[in-house]
């Protein structure tokens, strides 16, 4: 009998590694293939970016507490969020659906009010797509492009030695978020007559709702003459994402735990759930924020930002990647990021 | 009650005119948007081709017949031919798969074997991806990028009265082939101890499991030296593709049904299915041939051509779309493509 391998056993990173390793790329125009947030096509005296995200319903969302045209404006948004962390602005979508019968022409047409003001808020033309039916659920494919200057395109590679590592925004809210939406809906279904109540939490389930890739950080970045050595966006989570880089740049890391930024809903709510507030900054997932790091000069450009975050610094790869918790102790970071082959279990 | 409009009501492309009515182009880079085989954004000296198909498993392929390499090849293919419409060069591919857990590790390695494959036969390179989890079966979604220089770049809004219109290799044969596998697929279901008989269909069974974007003759128009006027590939049927180029041209046709190209398993077959022929080449999808209109001082370059056809003409929209039977009939051709939607009835 031919051998048969569960995609379990490798999970989602084993899986494009095992899958993608025996490609080589053939064209002069492509610069960067798999590997980073997009990829680096030739275009002239710039650059083109490339990245696809596919969402699937009961993996990726859930309708029956996702406003589906949050989920229009959340597919771009993500999407927009790759071409950010390439240091790129985006420019072109295209968006394949898949629809089961479940769905009316209004559904669909709502859906495209969210990808609409997603495409308004970001720049960005929708300029093509598939329509077709599907035999269960939902199905959101969008690819994007963007572009940048050949100079100023940042990769997960790049990260030296001394730099400072900064995060944008705050982190874990996203995974809060989503924690609040589901036991609300375990609650609705043992009982349909009592209301969610999600009153008391509208900024982490905001989070997980109508994430937004953060362009005014990249345009701030422009704006201050600051070019991040690396960057990548925060979709994983931040430990996951602490691991690529290093796997990339051959760096380690120190990340100080009193410099973490989270909100004081994210850190009450995860008290509330019995989950370690740090746990929900380093594992939660879909915060869309970036992590960058720059030269040690370029530090005073951005100190006074308010929302920009200086975390903490790349060591040697040897150092490992750690974090520096408010007593002082040195504690290697476990990168746990999101796997949907896993996270059904 | 909200109202509520079936997507069969509309159709693919009702529904894709009615969701894509609200949205304009912002970016200068983008010169052409929905409407055509693929969008057209400015890269420099060249223009950037952008377009996407997605494959939804039991809406457009069948497991039980269709192997999962071939599958793959199909995937990259079928884009690619989306490229050739443009008269342009494909180059790089993104491809999100969503798999469920009846997919081992050994089956989506063979699948990416035929997209590797497909990679290699069209020079393109595979540059990124998503891979998740599905609740049900696969999905293949492929975004390619392809390259055209600005002059060559074909349109389906370009035909001109006067044109010759042309068709390559054979028609109707995918179509015939899919006939040919349902069949059989009935009878193993019937009896698991019958062995599927398709020895005898190599030719269509092959159309459809294995169809080539007609990159031969994109590379020869260049050769050459012709520019088709405009192009569309032949996926939906060479009916459905006529409408096409008349909406979007503002022309009319006469095709001749002598100079349609048929194989000749494809006619047997149809026979044998109690299927019109000329039903099979008008209205049989998934060929992936090219559909193209050229000066006809040109006619002199490719009239030697082995599989360029000259099939009729272009002329004033008022005209209409129409078949010049070999009794010397003229009758209206009606559009009848292949509607995902519609197709589960």
């Amino acid at each position: 009998m031919d051998k048969r391998t569960e995609i379990d056993e490798l999970g989602e990173f084993g899986l494009i590694e095992q899958i993608t390793k025996n490609f080589s790329n053939k064209n002069s125009s492509t610069k960067i293939g798999v590997g980073d947030d997009a990829a680096v096509v030739d275009a002239g005296k710039d650059y083109l970016l490339l990245s696809t995200d596919m969402l699937v319903e009961g993996v990726h969302f859930d309708l029956s507490y996702m406003p589906i045209h949050h989920l229009g404006y959340k597919s771009i948004s993500i999407n927009v969020s790759d071409i950010a962390a390439m240091n790129g602005v985006p420019e072109q979508v295209v968006v394949s659906i898949g629809l089961s019968n479940r769905f009316s022409v209004e559904a669909v047409e709502k859906l495209y009010e969210g990808i609409k003001f997603a495409c308004k808020d970001f720049n960005v033309d929708l300029v093509g797509g598939d329509t077709t039916s599907s035999p269960s659920g939902l199905i959101i494919s969008v690819s994007i492009t963007g572009r940048v200057e050949k100079d100023r395109v940042a990769l997960r590679s790049k990260a030296e030695n001394g730099d400072i590592v900064c995060a944008t925004g705050d982190l874990g809210g996203a995974y809060i978020g989503l924690q609040v939406l589901e036991r609300e809906k375990q609650v609705f279904l043992a009982n349909p007559d009592m209301q969610p109540n999600l009153n008391n939490y509208p900024y982490v389930t905001g989070r997980q709702l109508k994430p937004k890739a953060r362009m005014d950080i990249i345009h701030e970045l422009s704006d201050l003459k600051v070019k991040p050595n690396s960057m990548i966006d925060i979709s994983d989570g931040l430990a996951s994402e602490l691991y690529h880089l290093s796997n990339q740049s051959d760096v380690g890391f120190f990340i100080y735990e009193d410099k973490l930024p989270i909100h004081k809903q994210t850190f009450d709510t995860s008290v509330e759930f019995n989950i370690d507030p740090i746990t929900s900054v380093m594992n939660g997932g879909e915060d869309y924020e970036l992590l960058f790091t720059i030269n040690q000069d370029d530090h005073e450009k951005l100190k006074n930002h308010p929302d920009i975050h200086f975390i903490g610094y790349v060591t040697e790869k040897e150092k490992g990647i750690n974090l520096v918790t408010k007593n002082q102790n040195v504690v290697p970071i476990k990168a746990q990021g999101w796997d949907h082959f896993k996270v059904k279990d």
